[in-house]
């Protein structure tokens, strides 16, 4: 579930941009995305994909709202909920929407700018109650397609850090990949198209980390 | 006017990250950042730096109209306004709040999933009848420390495509620069540490197409 109102680029991300939701008697249909995956997005219920959506907070509660209890899920293992940055309104509506959520689960740049957001993120779930299931480190780091060295672009090890600090499971290093930025951008899942990379098997390691502590 | 008040890093980039702002009996005094330059960041009104905003919209309203209206700007020459990504309360707010605005300017990465972000911002300032003054295109490419080599992490060209077919300015495009980085988390902007670096000159030309169409 794309819960990022004004950004929706999980629909670009996994293939169904431009496709619109369809309704049944019993509610919205989510998108079909592989046989064990379904979606929902807000830009799959905007006419026009350049169209904003000049929201405010309420407006947004009604549609996260609504996402949650008239999309026809069925009968799902996981629901993962894609937030926008920062605490405003669409991840606050989330946790006070979802009366039993197992977690939050917070992904970070290394560089010291975005930690401090990331920090903020840890006090916001933990004034709201919300387990926090652990810390990613998003692009970080990358090796360079000519020479094969690695760069730490955004600095190295901050969200490492930052987990040791708030004593909270550090879930994995995601390096940056030219191939990640054209599978979101085509819409393939980068994970299926290219499932025996490094960068797959770390993501691998990743859920197993997140399931583990749901799963007792 | 740092208007991102969830993730309120203007403070940390421009080096008064911890410092709180004072008032007086004329309004809140900005920040003295260099001797033209003052600000005013939300990171300096919370006492924790760590301590996450839980505001909705209107909340976040009245705080945005307490920065235009109660800070003792004094007589400035621009009032550049910090922007959080996408369409939501805070850049409806700004529009709405300032009467006279003029215009906005779109930053960009050049990926496909961002710039659809972007083409959203571009009819959002058109809905509300803000000129738009250009689109810049931001970690436009990386030089590799090592080889040197040219890398085109977020692809490129794809705000200058943009710019183009929306028949907006395209006002240059920014490399990433681990410099940049740096600067930005140790709070000594990239331009006075590096005003020699041929980033610091695409900056330099950036500004003068802003001005030149402000000043006519």
């Amino acid at each position: 579930m794309d819960a990022d109102l004004h950004g929706p680029s999980v629909a670009t991300m996994l293939g169904f941009e431009g496709k619109k939701l369809q309704g049944s008697s019993e509610g919205i249909i989510p998108m079909g995305v592989s046989p064990n995956l379904v979606a929902v997005s807000m830009a799959s219920l905007i006419e026009n994909s350049d169209a904003p959506l000049i929201w405010r907070g309420p407006l947004k509660m009604m549609a996260l709202k609504q996402f949650l209890g008239e999309v026809q899920w069925g009968n799902l293992d996981f629901l993962i909920v894609d937030s926008p940055p920062g605490t405003g309104d669409e991840p606050l509506s989330i946790c006070q929407l979802i009366p039993e959520l197992e977690g939050g689960i917070i992904v970070t740049t290394p560089q010291g700018v975005a930690l401090l957001d990331s920090r903020k993120c840890v006090n916001f779930l933990r004034n709201l109650k919300i387990p926090i299931l652990g810390i990613i480190e998003n692009m970080s780091g990358l090796k360079c397609p000519y020479c094969g060295k690695n760069i730490d672009l955004f600095k190295s090890g901050g969200g490492e850090k930052a987990a040791e600090e708030f004593k909270l499971p550090f879930l994995g290093k995601i390096p940056i990949d030219l191939n990640m930025v054209n599978s979101a951008d085509d819409g393939k899942p980068y994970i299926l198209q290219y499932k025996d990379s490094d960068t797959a098997q770390i993501f691998k390691k990743i859920v197993e980390l997140i399931i583990a502590q749901i799963i007792k």
